[in-house]
């Protein structure tokens, strides 16, 4: 699988996920390890989080609790002076995982 | 969030829903509010319904009897004589939503 | 509802799915239906499986079992040398379909 692919200025990945294999995650974890993902994708791109336009987030469990839980990490990460556009939704994802990411950057 | 993001030429947004905070609201109403909403920023960006290339529709409980009041108010709004290519899934969404939309225009 | 679109060279499809409403059939089947359309996509479009740069798949019950179906198919048709960014999640989807595909090629 491709990590991310740029076209026309724009940078896509989507997929990015925190380690649920080894042991049992929270959902703040998996968050802050899909966005240090997503961190990454973006310094190799040359971009910043005010590039970011769209993020999709995917939770297993879309409890009050775990939605707050993955709220708290990813204010921390997005610039509030571009701020994407984004989307949260549950869904159930292979082999467990607690958390996915979807993004567009430019 | 920004509601929209402009980039060579294609109109982004995504996260769009009806009131359902302060009131339980159907799924015909919560879509008619999202597809308004989704009306204003084609407006602002100066495009037309024809001009919606994608659109992902999120319903929380998609029942035979939801989907079919959601397509009656999808089928208001769209042009057939540019229609976009269409996703609707169920997906369950933080604070109770019962209806968000995705979409791209050009 | 539109097959697929192209924008500044990108080409754009969702909704893609096997037959479902006839007779109850697999996720393999299901997912060999709807890849089999993106194929035919990928060749009005003058493209190849290699041009393809993002997948989501949708599918209705993510048990193991089937997303392995899906995978086993899903091996089969896309291009090791050029891998998409690859998303799949559990969605429940109206009348009963078993898997939807969105996908995006440049």
């Amino acid at each position: 699988m491709s990590k991310w692919v740029k076209h026309n200025g724009i940078i896509r990945t989507q997929g990015l996920c925190g380690d649920f294999i080894n042991f049992p995650s929270s959902t703040a974890q998996q968050t802050a390890e899909a966005l240090e993902k997503l961190d990454g994708i973006l310094t190799e791109a040359r971009l910043q989080w005010k590039h970011l336009v769209a993020i999709t987030i995917y939770i297993a469990n879309i409890s009050e609790e775990n939605f707050e839980e993955m709220n708290g990490v990813y204010d921390k990460w997005v610039d509030p002076e571009g701020l994407p556009t984004r989307l949260c939704v549950e869904a159930k994802m292979g082999h467990g995982a607690g958390v996915k990411i979807r993004a567009e950057a430019l």
